[in-house]
This record gives structure tokens, C-alpha cells and sequence, in this order.
């Protein structure tokens, strides 16, 4: 066991990565010798406060924990540890996924009630793999979700992902990079991000490296020296326009050797003001090739605003409150039971009544209506029985019998997807707050059988 | 390269888990001969609204990923072909960290500007660690001060950790585990982290099996009979209490047999009132020995706000909110440069100016006054080379020239120690909001240092 990680080493874990009722469930289904299949859905209940889409992000990672789940034997002495019996982790011994997954592609813009993941399978399987699908898909959607605001907010500027010290840990470190890539940012500060998945890593310097020598000019040409092609200087260490006169030094030295110093960053004070004097200063020394980097608290809500009051500013560093989504560091991503198999074998539809928590029976299918140019018009969501004409259904088939029929997508094929779905949305639905809603209606014969099951359910419960 | 787990199955790659600067900064110090030692204090700037204090945790993992971190052949591949010279390459190859650190035991109660964790070693060294570093205090800090709270609120009732499925990917899910069992939760619902800390798991059932079965009734027959001594019933399925009068009827079956149902879950609809109902209910029916566990968009707010209004709930579930420590959900913890070598090897005191960022120069110690109680009442941040009589000093050394000089707590001391210290915490500092602010001041000494320094900067920068 590796004690850093956590049993995070590899694969074999995951299946222990779940929550305790999730197998003191299952082993009362095993008890009570319920194999049947069932159908559970993966969908958001309602939108986060300001989101008005979600971009689906993070089925990769379910697929490929779909297909390898499985427990070992130290798994099973703890399990024992814990009271369960022998029969029962005799069948986990043996246990794999061979269920069937439909799914929305990674990159979709997608809405609340809408099953992103559909899985059919024995309900001791369906029921196992619940918490990490969730865990990896909530992860992944919000921030994903996130940075295409953040990215939207930029119109059209570069956002570099950079908030890997205060992202949740590596696996978030490594998640927030790869789905902020596929919202629309450049890259990404995450070096491992960079190897793992070929997103571009960009970086600048630090404070620390400005304060390590006894003069920032120092610094700089030190700096220089070793990245000469693609540095950015830190201007704000000392005093706000301080470093500037510096990095101008430093810029004409190296155009005595052909060389083009690459920018500076600020990261502190009055980004508009200093931005627009850093831009000013720039361009009456000749040196209009250099970019303006801006860094420090930055979201959507505050690049909306800076660039509103003309800001200066070539790029962006998104750090802290993107990598954690800080206004709203989650969704209300839900895994719910839709149809169970009942002892006749026959598929029957189910529904929860609970107060605030409906969900929606039976097997179904995602259409989406757009106008002759593309742009999404209204979303229903209809039973999977029926076949609505005109209008592209969203789910499709990624695995069948726990085998993937899914060719994955590279990552760049994700992002095209992903700004594409973005760019198919109209403007009203991409507003930062109060923005409108987009229609998702059911069709006919879903709303008729939401109907009689909830009649009935109030009957015989 | 295993592609589920993103390079995160071993801890080699956690080298590389780091900001791209953070390499460009060590090229250059690399490229100037710059091998002389510096010190970092890793610190928070400022504590998030409404928190008073913060619980650190993470040390654990700083001191093991210190131990370990190296480059691999695979990673120093990856950075050739990001222009990095051989010459820096071949250093990587050989990398270790050989410095001293000294830190404050997980589990202490600290506050703004004093260090945490004091890194003295060559700058290229201790500035390449400094993102893994930021990236698990912030994530355990926020955490453990997020839980520690949340604890607090419940008066000395359980509260059982279970926000697997929102917290940010796996390292998170079982961060969260060990850092809210460390700020008092009773246990997880994480069953890798029960295995891999020996935290006590815990867990009651979902909807989702209720629904599995055509009546309520046949659901909690079949549940108990699997779990006979230790089943709690989730009530709440399709009517506010229609669930109940199930739960008594299997629980005077399980009494016939000299068995005892554990209790109920309530997870919607108001639950001071349903509580209330709920306890009449079973009282009445003898069954005064079953637990009422409630959950359902549990925080620190809302407990507070429950248990005031006079709920009868013996034990919490808190989940989404304390797992993402969704009202803040993160800690501007920071590494700073406070010391560096100069060229005649003399230790040298450092200081940040930029606006709102100082920061403190020197090798600090921080020393805690208490009163003859053992109560916390104010705390002096003083330089290393002081010695205050009186109070006790936080920071002690755990590693000497890369090797741990620290025997490792377990996990239960670390819990113990917590305890010890949220205890000597006066009341006053501990409200939800508005807290008062605990004393934190520099000693003369200190003091007159950063006069000094201020001085010089503006001189000479």
C-alpha cells in the first residue's frame, strides 16, 4: 500500500471508492436474491445560482472505471472486517460491470432533468458504481461548466488555467485542467496536465524569483537569459510601474540581439488603470508586440467587468476561483432509479415522490430542436420508445454488455465539440447572471406516464 | 502510463504535478549558479469571511511527497521537448530534496501571517516543492476548519461525513475523510478511506432501494433482514411519514426476535418539525432507543439552526456542503520567500512590498500564550533567533537535510490533538459569524525588521 496516494495507485481501489450504503445495499439485494436489472439515470436536478447551462464533462473516466472495476482481495478481508458475509463477497470476488451505458458525448451543453448517463444493468452493479460516477462527473461538469463562462466572459482573449494550488487535491489538479482545455481554455500552469493529457502548459515567474535577487533588474535579465524567446516579466513586486521601466530595459537589450521579450503581468492594484498605462508606456517605447498578462482573483464576473471598462489586457490567468468553481463549487448532479425488472421480467417504470425530488420514469431520450443556422432551439425529453422527428437525439450508445462501443474522442475533438455546442447556443441563454431560460419540455407520453405513476404511487404506497 | 488514474498511480509523477514556473524559475536560478539556500514560509494571507481560525491539516502528505519526489525518465523526456537544456535536465535527474523543515503538528488551531510550514533549502528546491505543497495544505486546511466548524454546530451530536459524491475527484473524496475525522466527525461514508486510514465507516440506504420494491414495507423487511443490528430506515420516499409507521412495524417484528432497529433517516421536508413528530412517534411505540439521523444540505448554518429550533436529531449527515466547503472553498494559503543566502553566504532577511501583499522577512517562530487553563490568549509571531519566555513556541523541526526527524502521528493523536486545541479555543473566537479576532502580534524585534526593511526597499528597488 502506498500511503501518499492514499490507495489511489491504481485502478484496483476505485471499486472501495463508494460510499458504505452502496454495498450494505447491495449485499441486501444479494440477500434477497435480486439480480434483475434496473435503469438509473445521471442528470442534474436544477441549475446552480447564475449557471444556466451545464458543458458535460468527465464520461472518459467513467467509461474506463466502468470497465476495470473490480475488488481484490484486501478489499475483501476489509469487507469482512466490516460484517459482511462470506456468499456475499464471494460475488464480489467475481465481481465486473456488464451492463449497457448510453450517454451524452463529453461537450455537450446540456440542461436540468436531462439523463446524461443512462446505465441498465443487474441493480447490484448499477447501484456499486453510483459514487464514483457521480464523484468524477460532478467534478469534471462543474468546472468545465466554470471555465466556458470564464472563457465567454474573455471575448475571444486567451485564458490560461492556473489554479493548481488551491484546486482539491491531484486528482482535481488534473481534472480542472483537462476541463477547463475542453471549455476553451489555451492551457493550463499544470505541468502533469500537460504530459498526462498534451494540453500546452504556460507560465511566468513568481514574486519570489524577482525578490531573490537584490535588484529587480537583475532578476529580470537573469530570467531573460534563460527563457529569451517567451518571457513574461512580473511588474508589480516592488511598486506598480516600478518593474515597468525595467522591463523596458530589458526589451530593448534584447532587441540589440534580435530578440523580442514576450510580455509583462500584472498581479495587483487597478488592473483597468495599470493596464491601460502599462499599454500606453509600451507602445510610445516601440515595444506593441509585447502582451499584457493580467492574474489575481479573476472569474468571469470580473473579466466581464474589466474589459467593460476597456482594460488593456492580451490574456488571462484564471486561478483559485475557477479551479474551484468558489461561487458554486458543485452541481446537483443526481444518479436516480427510473425502471427496475420486476420478478415476471418485465421492464416496469419507477418514479420517487419524495417532497422537492422528483424524477422521471422509464427509459429515455434527449431531442434537440434547432433553427435552419444550427442554433438550439428548445430540448424534450421523451421516452426512448419514441422516435421524435426533426430533432437529434443527444444520448448515445457507449457500452453494451460492459464492453465500450464508444470509440473515445481525442481531447482536441472534445474541445471542437464543446465550442461548437457553445457557440450553437444563443447569447441570452450565456448571460453571467439572470440569464433566460432555455426550454426543456416533456413530450407527450412522458408527461401521460409521470401522470398515472404518481396516481398510483399515491394509491399503494 | 495507466490513463484512469491521469499519471496519479504512483507517486513519482507528483514531480511534475506542479506550476510550469516553477520550472522556468529553477532553469534560470539553475542557468546564474544560483544553488545558494533560501527560506519560504508557507502561511495564510488572510482568513476567509466568517471563518476565526483555521485547523491545519496536510502535513503528513507535505512530508511524505518530500521524502519521495524525483524526476523520471518519462518526465525529463517531456520537458526536453519543452525546451528545457540538458544541462538543467541532467541537475532534474538527480534531484532530491535535502532541506530542513520545520512546521506546526497537524491539528493546531493558527491564524493569519504565521508560519505553518518553514522551508530552508537550495532556492531551486524549495521553490520547485511549492505547489504540491499549496495544493494538499489548502485542500486538508479547508477542510478540517470547514468540519471543525460544522462539528461545533452540532452540540455534541454525531456527525458523520458522507459528501463522497461531491467532493473535487479522489484525492479530495479521502482528504475530506481524513481531514474531517481529524476536525471531529464521528466517521465517513467512504469506505477507501475506512480501509486505507481505519476511519469508521458509516451508512443508511437510498431512495433508490425503496423504490426497488413494489411496497415501502417489503423494502425495509428485505434491508433488515440483511442487516438486523444496525439498519437505519430512510422514511422519506414518498410521504413525509408514511414511511414511519413502516419503520415501527419492522421494528416491533425485529423486537419479537430480541432484535433492535437503529434508527431512521430523514432526508427532506422541514426537519425541526419532522423530528419532533418523528421522536413523539416512536417514543410512544417504546422504541426510545432508536436514532434520528438527519441530512439533506447539512452545514454548520444549518445545524446550528436546527438544534436551536429545538430539533430532535441524534446524529448529522453533512455532505455536499462541508465536502466542497461550499461557502468558501478555499484558503489564501501562500508560500513566501522570507530569507535568502547571499553571494558572501549570509542569511538575509526578505520582504514583499506589492499592494496588499506584504509579507513578513526573517525565520520566524511562533509562540502562544495561554492562560492557567491551558486557554488560548494571544499568540506572537517573533523571529527565530528570539526567545519568549512564558509561552509556548508552535513550530518544531520534522525534517533535517531531507530526512523526517518527526515521528508521524497516527491518526487518532492528530484527532486527539484537535480536540485538545479546538477546546482551549475560547468560545467567543468559535461563533459562525462575526467571530472576534484572536490576538496575533510581532514581537519588537520583528517589528523593528520590517520597519527597517520597508525602508531599504523604497531606497533601493
Amino acid at each position: 500500500m502506498n500511503q501518499f496516494l492514499d490507495g489511489v495507485h491504481n485502478n484496483d481501489d476505485m471499486s472501495l471508492f463508494t460510499d458504505f450504503y452502496e454495498l450494505t445495499m447491495c449485499a441486501s439485494y444479494f440477500d434477497n436474491k435480486n439480480f434483475r436489472s434496473a435503469t438509473f439515470d445521471l442528470f442534474i436536478r436544477r441549475l446552480p445560482e447564475n449557471r444556466s447551462y451545464i458543458l458535460f464533462t468527465g464520461l472518459e473516466q467513467v467509461l474506463l472505471y466502468l470497465q476495470t472495476v473490480k475488488f481484490t482481495e484486501q478489499h475483501l478481508e476489509y469487507l469482512k472486517q466490516q460484517g459482511f458475509k462470506l456468499q456475499f463477497l464471494e460475488y464480489l470476488r467475481n465481481f465486473k460491470f456488464t451492463g449497457d451505458v448510453w450517454a451524452v458525448p463529453e461537450g455537450t451543453v446540456a440542461f436540468p432533468n436531462e439523463p446524461l448517463i443512462r446505465v441498465t444493468a443487474p441493480i447490484i452493479e448499477a447501484q456499486i458504481v453510483e459514487t464514483f460516477i457521480l464523484n468524477t462527473i460532478n467534478l469534471q461538469t462543474t468546472m468545465s461548466t466554470k471555465a466556458s463562462r470564464v472563457v465567454h466572459a474573455a471575448r475571444g482573449k486567451s485564458v490560461i488555467e492556473f489554479g493548481l494550488r488551491r484546486e482539491h487535491g491531484v486528482d482535481a489538479g488534473m481534472k480542472v485542467a483537462r476541463s477547463s482545455y475542453i471549455a476553451g481554455c489555451r492551457g493550463t500552469s499544470n505541468v502533469l496536465a500537460g504530459m498526462v493529457y498534451g494540453i500546452p502548459v504556460f507560465g511566468t515567474m513568481a514574486h519570489s524569483f524577482i525578490m531573490s535577487y537584490p535588484r529587480e533588474l537583475d532578476a529580470f535579465r537573469a530570467f531573460v537569459r534563460s527563457f529569451p524567446d517567451r518571457s513574461t516579466l512580473l511588474i508589480d513586486t516592488y511598486e506598480e510601474f516600478a518593474g515597468l521601466e525595467k522591463a523596458v530595459i530589458v526589451a530593448k537589450e534584447l532587441e540589440a540581439e534580435g530578440l523580442r521579450l514576450g510580455g509583462v503581468r500584472l498581479d495587483s492594484g487597478d488592473l483597468v488603470e495599470s493596464s491601460k498605462r502599462v499599454r500606453e508606456i509600451l507602445d510610445d517605447n516601440g515595444l506593441g508586440y509585447m502582451k499584457i498578462f493580467a492574474s489575481g482573483d479573476l472569474d468571469e464576473y470580473r473579466i466581464d467587468e474589466l474589459l467593460s471598462k476597456g482594460a488593456k489586457i492580451d490574456s488571462f490567468g484564471a486561478g483559485t476561483k475557477m479551479g474551484t468553481s468558489s461561487d458554486r463549487p458543485y452541481i446537483d448532479v443526481i444518479y436516480k432509479l427510473c425502471e427496475t425488472m420486476t420478478e415476471s421480467n418485465v421492464y416496469s417504470p419507477i418514479m420517487k415522490l419524495s417532497v422537492d425530488k422528483l424524477t422521471l420514469p422509464g427509459r429515455k431520450q434527449v431531442y434537440r430542436y434547432k433553427d435552419v443556422k444550427g442554433k438550439y432551439v428548445r430540448d424534450v425529453i421523451a421516452l426512448d420508445s419514441e422516435k421524435l422527428s426533426d430533432a437529434e437525439p443527444l444520448l448515445v450508445k457507449v457500452m453494451s454488455e460492459g464492453k465500450m462501443t464508444y470509440v473515445l474522442p481525442s481531447l482536441s475533438q472534445i474541445r471542437d465539440f464543446a465550442s461548437e455546442n457553445l457557440s450553437m447556443l444563443p447569447e441570452k441563454y450565456k448571460a453571467f447572471m439572470d440569464a433566460a431560460v432555455y426550454p426543456v419540455e416533456l413530450s407527450q407520453k412522458l408527461q401521460e406516464l409521470v401522470k398515472s405513476l404518481h396516481k398510483k404511487l399515491l394509491e399503494t404506497s
